[in-house]
């Protein structure tokens, strides 16, 4: 018997073509949309090795694992889509533990009838990503729904990383009297996403700050190699939400000084004009930093020499309090409690 | 300032409560289900942590990583969920180096209105897998998508672990006169879950196989510490597109007896009614291995000695074939190619 076989008689095509069923039934047509689609971008020896897991060598020591889901609408926003987004926010997430990222896992969910060409322009987007960040995506995994069960596309991405020997940076080490330090202005990602959806009728030059922040979290650690107690990205629910979650981990209250807060002029008018505070807007390219007082100007000075870092800020403080509020001494003098929200100010954000 | 200030004023209405986008913003609403609900069900000193990432020791050596996401439809299906899958499946994904699976990690998306009962259902049926199989979930994360953008709920896991010292298991390493063995029979998950779907309007009393197989791996593995070539796990697209993969992945072809492979009644039935061919459907407790013929039979042993693997069989063997085909040896003496599926069977069984 000699029959010739060719695996897939016709390229995908990617411009017209449009996601079925079968591409996520696991027969051949799936082989061939991991193939042409997955295996192309994401080039690398970890994939390739063609297995349902990839497999590599770790250095000892302690690890961190990290996961997120991306469901963000629209899926192409100034300065970023879903995919970029799906690659530094995982990243950010290893980087906040003071690990240096190693891997990515990517789980795609995508709707039956979604376009091939925006596909390949988003698995594209995540592939240009990883390069630059220096973290492969290792291992993956794709399904379709029907029409009408998901939005276009959903990514999950999972993130693994080392922990340098003695790291011990985590939500629960905030202490009186500690800096406060945020990396850049708030709001940025929040209001571009915004900016994108039609139904909100505004338009603004505002692009997404997303980026992959483990470069500038190794930069301060060279600075300041035990002073850093927490790292933490204040994506969605914003500063706010933020702060109140290590309030609550560290079992302390924080001080922000509002005149501190760096808060771009085109987003601030954004928010006036949507009735949103910036401090409860999502950020996806910045970190808030928490350390011993004494060595808040030598991070501050290794913020401010990175280029993720360059508009960073000493914003407050932490106090002993058993209510564990954060609060915020206004610009007149006077200060108010920065709750988190209650409800659903910005869904689908990130 | 002494405010008493209850961070939940209410615990979550697990009787008539449904999923809202608040649940999914940031905030307070989020962090309650997440505490009341998912740090609740998977209780585990790394998850507690409450950070974005888990941290924990690894052992020296190489790791493994596989991500799945699970869509299948309906959620409930007889002897399992989509919570109990999301556990299993990954499980596997690991297993199947050879590797010993440690973490797992969890992301959500929940769709508007999702009753929090099932929620608590499907949550209390993964933390029941994961302890059971002694791999916890230490990290996670819930988005909520509007109504009409999700499908109840999809579950991402991600999974890690180590590889013993030597392992070389892989889908490229199948070797001609390896021998093809399958720990129990074929179809069962795929049968289960289709005779939920009301518009099939069949019955069975057929149960998924929905099952950990870690245990039986290391059970493999310490009867045939350096026999064992390939392990993989028939999902999506079944038996025949398993292995088509790694008859392309290892440049070899396989021969199958039919009468060796081993199907239930029920399901052999239930196929027929539907049109089905047992090689196609589904599996979700079941792993094939390929071996060094001089161990097929200790291995079919260790098998067999296991409670996951009591119906195993040696079912064909490997064959040097430059095209790469899967051919079955009929009952009736005639020999057919097995080929993967070009459409789109069974979608949403995973």
């Amino acid at each position: 018997m000699k029959i010739t076989r060719k695996d897939f008689p016709r390229p995908l095509d990617l411009k017209t073509g449009r996601i079925d069923l079968s591409h996520g039934a696991g027969g051949r047509a799936m082989a061939q949309l991991v193939e042409e689609m997955f295996l192309a971008a994401f080039d690398n020896d970890l994939l390739r090795q063609g297995n349902d897991q990839a497999a590599f060598a770790v250095p000892p020591g302690r690890m961190v694992m990290s996961t997120d889901s991306y469901v963000i609408s629209p899926l192409f926003f100034p300065g970023g889509d879903i995919g970029s987004l799906a690659v530094h926010g995982t990243i950010n997430d290893v980087a906040m533990a003071g690990a240096r990222p190693l891997y990515l896992s990517a789980g795609f969910i995508i709707e039956e009838g979604f376009a091939l060409a925006d596909l390949a322009r988003i698995v594209q987007s995540m592939a240009k990503a990883s390069k630059e960040a220096g973290v492969p995506v290792v291992t993956g995994d794709t399904k379709v729904v029907e029409r009408g069960k998901g939005d276009g596309v959903f990514i999950n991405t999972a993130g693994i990383g080392v922990l340098p020997e003695g790291m011990a940076i985590s939500g629960d080490r905030a202490r009186p009297g500690d800096a406060l330090l945020i990396s850049g202005s708030l709001g940025d990602h929040g209001v571009a996403v915004m900016s994108q959806r039609a139904s909100l009728g505004f338009e603004t030059e505002i692009q997404s700050d997303s980026a992959a922040l483990h470069g500038l979290v190794a930069a301060m650690l060279d600075a300041c190699p035990s002073g850093i107690n927490v790292l933490r990205d204040p994506t969605r629910g914003g500063l706010a939400a933020t702060l109140n979650e290590i309030a609550r981990q560290s079992g302390v209250g924080m001080v922000l000084r509002e005149a501190a807060i760096p808060v771009k002029e085109a987003v601030r008018g954004a928010c006036e004009l949507l009735g949103l505070d910036p401090l409860h807007v999502a950020n996806e390219g910045k970190l808030i930093a928490i350390c011993d007082p004494a060595q808040a100007e030598t991070l501050l000075s290794a913020m401010r020499a990175h280029p993720l870092g360059r508009d960073a800020a000493i914003i407050g403080h932490v106090v002993e309090d058993d209510h564990h509020f954060v609060q915020m001494e206004t610009a007149f003098g006077g200060a108010r409690v920065v709750d988190w929200l209650a409800g659903d100010q910005l869904p689908r954000i990130c």
